[in-house]
């Protein structure tokens, strides 16, 4: 095809090289080097079997949430079985004493936030139900045809199966003096080429450690993971050692650790470089080695252990409610732009409502009244003004809304509201449907726990159905016509919108799916169908 | 340039045929005619002396009033100096009893739309005050000398200057028997092949006509023009007639026609094809023939008559305001979209304002009470909700608003607000000027005519006071980050906005620039700039 070089004048002020065609039609062909930055539009050249394409895209995301089955409190959340929250970059690791991740994003020094503990909790949650069972090695359960597998560094470190009254099982007993060096004293040999989810339970009754030798695809690379009974989070030799505290308890516990997230997580103390994954691999779990004195049992390699995660995030989430406020107070100060600084010790409702999703599930699970009581308590906020410690903020004083972030003014981010609908709605669906309970009915008042079931249920769907109010009434205010908006601050600063970049846009979408499976006002698949067309380029009308 | 054609597929759903530049670069080139489509931009391939040049532009709309001086309310108005209200498509003519347009735009059999007429009136206001002074032709003012231009068609046709007392100017009497044909009488040479704008007073004492005989660029075609005194509006005859209706009046009236606008619309009345302008232009005025029996004086051709436009626009405005109301009432039905249909009777909030903006200038110019009066009561309906006559709304009980089109429920036309509070500024302006009020002096009441000015004054800041409060609270709600938005009626009905087209968009630039300069708040520039942007593919920032 011959073609001729064009000069295109851009909008009076610059200009482009085109190209023009030598057919009498004068078609003109706009470089895509310009286009992509001009229209922030998206494009690659793909190489297939026998020819090339050029794939133009207008948003960067494609995976948007579209239940085929109304959601459920006890089903999977939303897509987050596709989330792999302790593998991001801005997940120091996952602590070795709580089994939940610790956030970098806000503070480099690493902090807990619940937003995150409850994600990385129903992502794998989620998982569990759509994966199918884990390919499990149980190679040590104190039975006695196991200890073969067993030798001690020397004479004076010692194991042997016992009965142990406390669990009513036979467990492996261990001893070792605490002076020898870390990676000497009771070693049993996995040789595992396949499975990388180690869990065992464990109580230690001095000081001591379980370390793991794994080889990796470095050449003739070993690497050691020793888990500890310290407080320390997280470190790295330079060399081949990574250390991870797992805390001074003297009780049972069970611990579960995926050993490829410790491995790589470990390297990254000083191998990371920005925007660069470490990408290192087991290729055998060689051996443990325990030292101290102590009980294990249940040593296991495992395809996963998502319930094990899933269960460590909730005892975080409940542990670490505060008992005044109900709140998940946050530990790091938030920076958002104009707005004033938001001090440590403040609420969000998204943690409020991630935290409800995320415990409703466990207590239909594991049916323990002390979900349902962190439940009951985490409301609270939801009624306090964000300026008094919880997170209620009101839209020109007519509209209800949970706020992610207590800023002053208020700012309304609209993903968040949603996320706190959601867990409103999964507690709601919860007591409806393990007690029976309905707007209508006039049950005698039940008390599970502290918990005034009734009263529960009467605040929980009062904060829904106003909330709700206000998303239908207010999601029209969200809606750039082209793009979403990430929240109002434009309203309150006087100032051109904050524009919701696309994975926030399609996180907007995958909660209008949501809303569209458990609402019949028909606006949820309205706005889901006008916004998802933004991704393709659709834009709304004018006149 | 060697190029080789690529499929390029858009967004996983359709292809486009693409080049790709065979160097090792891999550029990629997209046509035009896609794009164009895709984004909704323009490019036209322009052709320079020695080089052709492709024009790429985000808008179709260049031209933004931007004023170097503040805005006063008896400058010109905006940018409607390059208005050219009477040649629209939707203006069927200028009215011969009135002088002033009639709008067919929402009902084909012609209606005054006090919004147009105000437009009309001010856009001659404005052109008056930036074009330099006509040239004027004055062919008869009554005195002795002018007589010889002057024949009748026969003898029962008579002619003689006269000293009239009530005008206390020597004048032409004329009469001729009734019955002769149009077109026959007095008749009087112009020839003149430069000026067009037509203008006389005239007193009829008994049924008559005016007519103009006109030279047209049409192969050697001439087309006479008849003013004549009845109330049809405007006919043509298909051949070379076309006829204005003057009306019966017996009283001494000043009449300027612009003789290309009613030829042009006399002709499109048979002649016109959609978006298809008349072009007929006239090469020489060539005479007028009086007929029936009256006076006339001051037959004169000028380039224009800027200011009796401007006259005529400001009494219809007078004399048409609904004194129960202070409404300028619309005649017509108005339907938009899905808001209930709004029935003939209704007042609008831009039209309030716009006949504010253009009596305030009227009162500047000819100090005569009508325009004050008028004035005052008009305010009225700003203060009386939609629903009940009026044009006030409000945004959830918070921000008073002054609505365009008082719909069920409230619209919030950006556009339509803005004008009606630059109609505020202008009448609050004059009385602060004219009677040295302000809103600390405890000035002794003062009435002129029917009008209490310091009570006026108060209502009248009050609103204007109001109105811009509201106006800078809710500006970033028409911001769509790309575009902004026409009106707010995606939060009434739930749906995605209705985006500004590009004329809007620039509309809503111009009234911001006007604010900026009558405002101290930085708020106007802000958006002004971010808002220019957008016509030159700048958008808002996403996180
Ligand atoms: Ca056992
Ligand atoms: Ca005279």
């Amino acid at each position: 095809q011959v073609v001729s070089p064009i000069e295109c004048l851009i909008n009076d002020n610059y200009t482009v090289q085109c190209l023009k065609s030598s057919n009498s039609d004068e078609m003109v062909y706009m470089p895509f080097e310009f286009l992509e930055k001009y229209f922030e539009v998206y494009g690659k050249m793909k190489h297939y079997d026998g020819y090339d394409r050029f794939e133009f895209l207008q948003s960067n995301v494609k995976v948007v949430y579209k239940p085929e089955q109304p959601y459920t409190y006890h089903g999977a959340f939303m897509n987050f079985d596709s989330y792999n929250v302790e593998i991001r970059e801005r997940v120091k690791c996952v602590s070795g004493v709580y089994g939940v991740p610790v956030s970098t994003q806000w503070d480099a020094n690493g902090y807990f936030y619940p937003i995150q503990i409850s994600q990385y909790g129903m992502s794998h949650y989620s998982k569990n139900l759509f994966q199918k069972p884990p390919k499990r090695n149980v190679y040590e359960d104190g039975q006695i045809s196991s200890q073969v597998r067993w030798k001690a560094t020397n004479r004076y470190c010692h194991y042997e199966s016992i009965l142990d009254k406390e669990t009513d099982s036979h467990v492996i007993k261990f001893e070792t003096p605490e002076t020898i060096p870390l990676g000497n004293g009771v070693t049993m040999v996995l040789g595992n080429t396949v499975e990388h989810e180690l869990s065992f339970d464990i109580k230690f009754t001095a000081n001591g450690s379980l370390s793991v030798i794994l080889d990796t695809n470095e050449k003739s690379k070993q690497y050691t993971i020793h888990y500890i009974t310290n407080s320390a989070l997280i470190d790295y030799d330079g060399h081949s050692s990574v250390f991870y505290g797992i805390g001074p308890s003297t009780n049972w516990r069970h611990i579960s650790r995926d050993l490829v997230t410790d491995i790589r997580k470990g390297l990254g103390m000083i191998r990371r470089k920005k925007n660069k994954k470490i990408k290192i691999s087991i290729q055998k779990v060689s051996k443990i080695i325990l030292r101290g004195s102590g009980l294990i049992d249940n040593i296991t390699l495992a395809t996963y252990d998502h319930m094990a995660h899933f269960k460590d995030a909730c005892n975080w989430m409940v542990a670490n409610l505060d008992m005044a406020s109900g709140g998940w107070k946050m530990s790091i100060s938030r920076v958002l732009d104009e707005f004033e600084v938001i001090k440590p010790g403040w609420v969000s409702a998204m943690a409020q409502g991630q935290g409800l999703s995320m415990l409703s599930r466990a207590y239909y699970i594991y049916k323990e009244e002390q979900y349902l009581e962190a439940m009951a308590k985490a409301l609270l906020p939801f009624s306090i003004p964000s300026k008094e410690g919880g997170c209620r903020a009101k839209f020109l004083d007519k509209f209800v809304w949970y706020e992610e972030y207590p800023t002053t003014p208020s700012s309304f981010v609209l993903n968040g509201f949603m996320y706190s609908l959601i867990g409103l709605y999964d507690f709601k669906s919860l007591l409806e449907d393990k007690f029976a309970i309905s707007e209508d009915n006039n049950l005698p008042s039940k008390t599970v726990g502290v918990v005034d079931i009734q009263a529960t249920y009467k605040t929980v769907k009062k904060l829904f159905d106003d909330g709700m109010v206000s998303l239908k009434s207010m999601l029209p205010l969200y809606d750039g016509g082209t793009r979403t908006f990430y929240d109002l601050r434009h309203f309150a600063f006087r100032k051109p919108p904050m524009i919701a970049r696309w994975d926030y846009h399609t996180t907007h979408l995958s909660q209008l799916a949501l809303f569209a499976t458990i609402s019949s006002d028909p606006i949820f698949e309205k706005y889901f169908n006008s916004w998802q067309g933004y991704m393709n380029g659709k834009v709304a009308n004018h006149n």
